[in-house]
């Protein structure tokens, strides 16, 4: 196995990437810090491009290829954000994508993937089919797949984020993000322990897909069965790759309700005025309700994206 | 009549107010320049404290007052934005506020006024009987009056957000705001007549609330009568203080229908992920219906405020 990635992989990934993403602003909101007891600072990714800083690893792996690697085109099977991120990366980078897509997927992705001028290749609403379809789609065309978050070089992509939050905001007692598949927070870890040792690294996830909360426990992978949760972008198990990175840097995973995650992402609509998805609004959720882990702390804290369905929104039902 | 405010009472504004309001930042959004054809300088009043950037005319209009003035409040009629700023701003001069609302006012209005700590007095909902019931506060408390814009102190407080417009971004070609009685137009036109003379200033307002299109055609102002509209910051019509200045300085106004305001308002929600309501959204739907008026220049936009229900959005119905 390779050694994890350091702080200057991530340094590298974070000018690769720079022309091309949005260094994304900070945010803070007096009324979240009252009602948490927390001074917080949103590094605010649903600004990102294609809305979601996942266009850091893509943007990343596509870019670390050599020309004669990517000249037949980058291949991933998502339906949901890595998927228009990776789309997004190709284009800027003059290749094609492939995308493996279950036929069910909403006709909103769809849209955007195809948006961003990817070839959509439509599978079955299984992880078997979509497995083997991208195997079948590699032996066609060429491409190189590149995995949304069990690859270093999106490790790395996901990282800068949190190195352009540690640049602009000092003194962090803790730093928070999502855990899906753990692309991001272990970016995030290889930052924050290299510069500022003394920060703590916390991880939100939804109760109802605690793959990482138990893993860590059990101090073994334990993916989710068939998780189902609000937050669509955190239904992934982590990786060989992330686990690792988890176990020696996060301290702590923190599981959230589904009525909790909910009640974060209103607050930041109606508070700050900014649209989340429900991914982005676990670690708010975390936040709000467990007052004593961090009241009295500085807290950055990533929202991860904003693409939100806005005709279908859990508080109106 | 005194004479028209300057941009050195504007620049006195802006210190009197800026310890207490937020310098809100300007975004920009590459999906809203390709919808265009412009190149957009959104002021995100909607991030401002109380949610609008009422609260500049407001605080300027409080801390105007001297202190024997201010020392049995202040008061005002009105069912929306500038009742909650007016309160805000008492709070932090530390006198008392008034608020004459309808019996049928929305209740989250009415939370919002009292979370800020004013004094609310009940009336009917029509015009006379908010005047009669605000003429029996003021007899009975001896608070000062602050008119929401059809007052130099309010004009010059709403004006100091152009202030900060053309301070961040040069060059402009047009500033756009929205008009409702015409306290942020007004304000805005001063400062962009004296900063920036070759810039025009572009009002947009509701086709279904038009008075002051009609007004500056007709060389006098006709109110609106019963207006209606989605944009309910916009339902007042223009003043005796607005009206001149709008004469002078706005070079066009331009309507937009009801369709267009949800379409602007949802395509900001949707592709900056940011919050604004409808009356912001409609120099948005200005912009989208009227690309030949705007293509190819760089327009400023004030993004007035971000107080929208979220649990009755007008795209889903």
């Amino acid at each position: 196995m390779t050694a994890d990635p350091t702080i200057e992989d991530i340094r590298t990934a974070s000018e690769r990437i720079r022309s091309f993403i949005h260094c994304t602003p900070v945010l803070t909101c007096e009324a979240l810090n009252r009602m948490s007891g927390a001074s917080l600072f949103f590094k605010c990714e649903n600004f990102q491009k294609a809305g979601v800083f996942k266009i850091r690893g893509a943007a990343n792996a596509v870019f670390s290829l050599r020309e004669e690697d990517v000249s037949n085109g980058v291949a991933t099977h998502s339906s949901g954000n890595h998927a228009a991120a990776l789309a997004l990366a190709a284009h800027w980078r003059g290749t094609r994508a492939f995308v493996v897509m279950p036929r069910t997927a909403p006709g909103v992705k769809k849209e955007a993937v195809a948006g961003y001028g990817a070839e959509i290749v439509f599978c079955e609403p299984t992880l078997r089919s979509r497995e083997e379809t991208l195997g079948e789609v590699v032996a066609r065309t060429g491409a190189v797949v590149v995995h949304p978050y069990n690859d270093h070089r999106v490790i790395c992509g996901q990282g800068t984020a949190a190195l352009e939050l540690c640049q602009e905001v000092s003194e962090l007692d803790v730093v928070m993000t999502p855990v899906g598949g753990g692309g991001l927070v272990s970016g995030t870890a290889i930052v924050v322990s290299s510069l500022s040792p003394r920060t703590e690294v916390v991880a939100a996830e939804p109760e109802r897909a605690d793959d990482a909360y138990r893993s860590l426990q059990a101090g073994r992978i334990l993916p989710s069965e068939n998780p189902d949760t609000i937050a669509d972008g955190l239904l992934t198990s982590l990786g060989d790759l992330t686990f690792p990175i988890i176990q020696r840097h996060v301290r702590n995973i923190v599981t959230v309700s589904e009525e909790s995650i909910v009640a974060g992402m209103r607050c930041v609509w109606e508070r700050m005025k900014v649209v989340i998805e429900p991914s982005a609004a676990v670690p708010v959720g975390a936040l709000l309700g467990n007052r004593e882990l961090f009241a009295g702390k500085r807290v950055g804290v990533i929202l991860s994206g904003g693409n939100a369905d806005l005709t279908n929104l859990p508080w109106v039902r």
